[in-house]
């Protein structure tokens, strides 16, 4: 009976009225295993369901992808061409399969990252081709016995150097594909020279099919639907300063305001993040774009990397903007009548550097120079000065003793806070905080302000021509007047 | 003569005493070709010395990196051996090709990423050539007319299929290379399987030669020098935490110091720019640790991705010190006799949020459990709170009267700044920044130690054997009860 029972699995519930109650399982191991792989499977299914879901929204969100898949597939339909056509097999045989693996390997999203590895995959063929060649010729000088420790030692020798010079950051950025195609194409000669006779017409049939597989890749990419990596990069800078500016209003108003709290601003308010985590983004692209022929409004030599100097600038206000949105959350907040007192001269500071930021946005999305951001400038300048005014003129000793009174009076009456900090430092100190921190972010998007103008001077933005005459009148001088 | 004039280019230099004297050119055309040649000579010797004196100081920096590009080098040099091996050649021929394209493409720097490309490689490639035969065979049953047809729209539809795959986040992270060796394999099999009746058999050649391949670069990354991405994160990880802590010390002993700034600590303040920019670095990382086997300390399933929660969090103190490091260099400082007052409070929750840190540090480290942090995060509350206190207690308006006297006196006396701020506010401002600024620091440096307590947890660190009895008194009440 002992030995029964323990053969057997039983689950057993004791109900409370003393007796006991045995789960029979299903039906025996058959079960089992169909109640498990039931599981499994519904599990993957689960987990497919929800990577085809995600898809499906990365799709809505970005057509382009979509288009960008219908590219690669269309680039390997005309490349297959090559297989399926008699004559043109007859002309590259097996050597056609280079052009297809180019084509696999090259085409990228945008027309710049193409470019990119189109140019090195050829210049770093050629000339690990040519290489290849000659030391094999040399090789072959050098008889039976030395060829194959020679031509040993040459592999290792380039395919350290080469490998080397990818932990170079110059070499990194511009040639880092082009450094493996050489070692690959490099190793590949060097290799296969030793039993194929016709090395320069390998050489010459594969550098042909690349120059094929890079052509169609280049033809398609700028021809339909191109993605430039340069409008991109600029689509990107000039959106994540709308999203700086955003996030800046809504920081400001969630502190001012006197009701609970909106999901929109709440989402608004974040915006932020993307400014801090898009500096990968932002160099990749700057490297790809620079790749990139002339193109809408944007020539062959644009200055990219002042974009890189105008994203680190939006990257440094957003640090304030962080310590702001910190300051929100804050447990210790100021009295309601010191946050009325400031509440319209904190907005006016903050709508006034919301307007430099959208002016800005409206330099880079239109590349004119702006007539009026030095006005904006000032009038941004002058509010923030306005503000620390305000703050300034606010604890005289008087003001200080009539308010702690009015205070603790309204504590005593209704038991609320107010009583918890009776000096009158720790009612400011949020206030002052905040304060400091719009004259930081102030600050700060006047070094946004520098970079925008040194990309319309490198870009040689033309003059807007609807707006004012632009005015001489030097910023400074307009806020120290005052 | 005039015609003679415009004809030659001529330099004149108008010399003071009335003469002008004209610059012969060296020797006409091919004098100028000759200068500019040397010109552009010198340009390309200077940029080449300068890449390898990069070069060099990166080898000196990271002897690490010289040794990968050998085991490179290495594992070439073996992978050659098949082709100069008559035995192994006759088996393999021309298909070792692949074998010496493998190891290019698949030998990474870490071992987690040579893992990553291996096991993508190899099951991509088993897939792909799966599939395109599959699909082959059943072409070939429907006649030589659909047969290219069927063929193409096949490999149109895989192609698009597995590129829009690489745009979703999670597939990306982990499989991205094998999407691509995915098309690569599945375009040449079903192109390739156009003409080549044995399709079994070259399918079977090229995954042996890939194994092979794989292999290889499994052994020589594992086994000469491996360089583990799980170790460097663990690296990059505590390491920005010490780079942290000392920007922290460096920028609070800097504000308070008396004397003019060192060089050595204007260095040591720049770390937390580290910890900004390492976001893209410890992704990357995160992502290659967990395909790494069990290496030292570190399991198979070891909790990689809550480093990257610590890291997150790393980043939220450095946007503060940030924040405070503005504040150093900012015009206005708080007049030195209120300096010297908070100095030694500041300077004292500086030096235990440090302690904190540097604990949390060796936690990391040694993968102990810390026996005194609770201890450490309460001092540092500690600290905190009586920063805090002093600054409640500092403008009680007898302090202030005193302290506006004293200094108008001396103002009026030596005829420096102080006048300027006549009133308490703007005085205290800077300070409260700077305490504002300490208080937020440390809520932060409370995230860190929940993220690195959370890590013990996941990670199952054991508990330091050399600390004292961990004190299970909770931090808050040490803080109340002060």
């Amino acid at each position: 009976m002992a030995k029964k029972a323990s053969s057997r699995l039983e689950w057993r519930i004791n109900v409370p009225d003393g007796t006991s109650k045995v789960l029979e399982p299903e039906s025996g191991v058959v079960g089992k295993i169909w109640v498990g792989l039931k599981g499994c499977m519904g599990i993957i299914v689960l987990k497919v369901w929800r990577v085809l879901e995600n898809a499906w929204h990365i799709g809505v969100a970005d057509p382009r992808k979509v288009i960008h898949c219908i590219k690669v597939g269309l680039a390997l339909s005309i490349v297959s061409l090559f297989y399926y056509m008699r004559p043109l097999y007859d002309d590259f045989g097996g050597n056609a399969m280079w052009a297809v693996m180019t084509v696999v390997v090259v085409f990228e999203y945008t027309v710049g990252a193409t470019f990119y590895k189109c140019i090195n995959r050829v210049i770093a063929t050629f000339l690990a081709g040519a290489l290849g060649v000659g030391i094999h010729l040399v090789a072959e000088q050098s008889g039976d016995q030395l060829k194959p420790i020679i031509l040993g030692i040459s592999v290792f020798l380039f395919a350290s150097a080469a490998t080397f010079s990818r932990f170079i950051p110059s070499v990194k950025a511009r040639f880092d594909y082009g450094a493996m195609i050489f070692i690959l194409t490099f190793s590949l000669v060097s290799v296969s020279g030793y039993r194929v006779v016709e090395l320069f017409e390998l050489a010459h049939l594969r550098l042909s099919t690349i120059a094929i597989g890079t052509s169609l890749c280049i033809l398609v990419t700028t021809l339909f639907c191109p993605v430039w990596a340069g409008c991109e990069l600029h689509h990107l800078i000039h959106q994540n300063m709308e999203k700086l500016a955003d996030s800046l209003d809504g920081c400001v108003t969630e502190y001012f305001k006197e009701n609970g709290s909106e999901k929109d601003l709440n989402k608004k308010m974040q915006g932020y993040k993307c400014v801090l985590n898009s500096k990968a983004a932002e160099e990749s692209m700057a490297n790809f774009a620079r790749w990139e022929p002339t193109h809408g409004r944007f020539n062959f030599r644009h200055p990219w990397k002042q974009y890189l100097k105008i994203g680190a600038s939006l990257r440094n206000c957003a640090y304030c903007i962080e310590t702001l949105n910190s300051c929100i959350s804050s447990e210790i907040q100021a009295p309601p009548c010191l946050r009325k007192h400031f509440s319209n001269k904190c907005m006016k500071a903050s709508s006034y550097s919301i307007n430099v930021l959208k002016e800005l946005v409206i330099t880079i999305v239109k590349m004119k120079k702006s007539s009026n951001i030095d006005v904006k400038v000032a009038e941004m300048n002058f509010a923030v000065e306005e503000l620390v005014d305000a703050l300034k003129s606010l604890p005289t000793t008087h003001f200080i003793a009539t308010t702690t009174g009015e205070e603790s009076t309204k504590a005593k009456a209704e038991g609320v806070e107010g009583s918890e900090h009776p000096n009158p430092i720790m009612k400011v100190l949020p206030l002052v905080k905040v304060v400091s921190l719009m004259v930081e972010i102030a600050t700060r998007i006047g070094g946004v302000v520098n970079a925008v103008e040194e990309l319309a001077r490198l870009a040689e933005f033309k003059a807007a021509k609807d707006g004012k005459p632009k005015q001489n009148q030097p910023t400074d001088k307009l806020v120290a007047d005052h």
